[in-house]
């Protein structure tokens, strides 16, 4: 198999043009910013081919980058693919791969733009995705208030009580929302809601007061609070306004120590997903 | 040494403030289209960590999509760097590797936007770089016609010659000048002139006949055709135009046999670097 046998076969599975010249050539929404997100996976780290079918390493590795564009309150528009194969990855793994990439893709209306394909002995993919936001309307970390109260999209630990075999499911319509009522603070919830909420209250030069954390059924209350990979947003807005439906309501924000959190009263330690935190975390998959 | 202490190091070595949300935000240059090309560059496949010093590397991965960049006639103006780390590549590692890819960056006016850190037991590098053209002025591989003359603008080989070890350096001022001259095709020579001629007469549905081969001092007549990696510029133009002054010209095309490439009136196969054809290639590095 050559690289250009592997690209006309991607062609296939894609439906579309892509790697035909050295860049993809993009023509960006008017009046928009970009928002660019990349997130890289590797096998052992992110998933595991002993317990993560092909298709669903490919939905996977879109999902992270798609719920970074959802967490800035952003419209995806453009996906790119860095692969780093091993001969255990086959012709058909590969394609499985883009068929489970390709289902998300089309799901939430994403093109394939491009990418690139080498090899290594150790299985990684690098996903990087292109989306926007009106200018000036980007929800990002820092802005949250004193006063302001901080939400979840839904219960978290689902993913960790499944071993993150769970196919996750990026909140792009709930970012979508939150950006029309213009919520002050938004980020998603990768790495486990002890360690993002620290870095939303560090963005945002406030402490955190944790009420009550929803636990999803059959997840340990440790799993809600830093198992990772539930892909929920966590954001804020001032007391006046209402939030979406479906949010639930956990805590808010106040001055004090930055970055510092409180779980009813007691202070929580930042722990999560850490790839170089060996000590305090489990081997994901 | 945790995520976030990295984290903060980068933003240091970078002088930039990176990776404080999901997603870099953009602005898009206005009246413009949008160049994204992603380069993955593994350890053992692409450098080495016993031949290459951490600065090269980060060298060597920016200068790769650059000149995807360079090839388009774009400028570049974002990049943003995945990696995948291993134990070997300590701090002292890390902070070489963004100099040299910060040297090259600040060289042709590029900024860090973003990225991701990982870790694996193979290090690996993806690299987005992110440019723009006016719009409809992008250089494609597509556009020769028949009787164009064929250019390169340098002689090929001494990065083979050297055993990949040189420093590359894009060609960005180059492609700005194909750009304005409006040449009908371009593209960079990453794998050799034999598999990149072939590549662009497929895309043009046209032959390639090559007159003369400009091989660099010290290298084969082999490594100028198929060694790879000297990044110099391959390139048609009308006979009518006048090609810049540094190009040299080395043949031209015709119709016939599509993606047909002949050496002084002999067929010459499509050889160059592929990572995934390993009976015929070396290993590079």
């Amino acid at each position: 198999v050559s690289e250009l046998d592997l690209i006309r076969a991607i062609r296939r599975w894609s439906s579309n043009d892509l790697i035909g010249d050295d860049c993809a050539i993009l023509t960006p929404p008017r009046g928009r910013q970009l928002l660019v997100t990349t997130d890289m996976l590797v096998d052992g780290v992110h998933f595991a081919l002993a317990t993560h079918s092909a298709y669903d390493c490919g939905w996977k590795a879109l999902a992270r980058g798609l719920s970074d564009i959802a967490a800035m309150g952003g419209d995806p528009h453009w996906c790119f693919v860095s692969l780093a194969l091993t001969p255990a990855a086959d012709r058909k793994w590969l394609a499985a791969f883009y068929r489970g990439l390709g289902a998300l893709a089309k799901r939430h209306g994403v093109s394939l733009a491009g990418g690139d394909l080498t090899r290594s002995d150790r299985l990684s993919a690098d996903i990087c995705v292109v989306g926007s936001t009106p200018t000036g309307r980007a929800l990002t970390r820092s802005g949250a208030q004193p006063g302001d109260i901080l939400y979840v999209t839904g219960p978290l630990g689902a993913m960790a009580a499944s071993g993150y075999t769970l196919r996750p499911h990026p909140r792009l319509d709930a970012g979508l929302q939150l950006r029309r009522l213009r919520a002050t603070a938004c980020m998603d919830i990768s790495d486990g809601l002890a360690l993002d909420l620290h870095r939303l209250a560090l963005a945002s030069g406030l402490s955190a007061s944790l009420d009550e954390i929803p636990v999803a059924p059959g997840a340990s209350l440790e799993q809600a609070l830093s198992g990772g990979e539930d892909y929920e947003l966590l954001f804020t807005l001032p007391p006046a306004k209402r939030p979406p439906r479906s949010a639930i309501r956990i805590g808010s924000l106040s001055g004090g120590e930055s970055g510092k959190v409180r779980l009813q009263g007691r202070p929580l330690s930042a722990r999560g997903w850490d790839p170089f935190a060996r000590i305090d975390n489990r081997h994901r998959v």
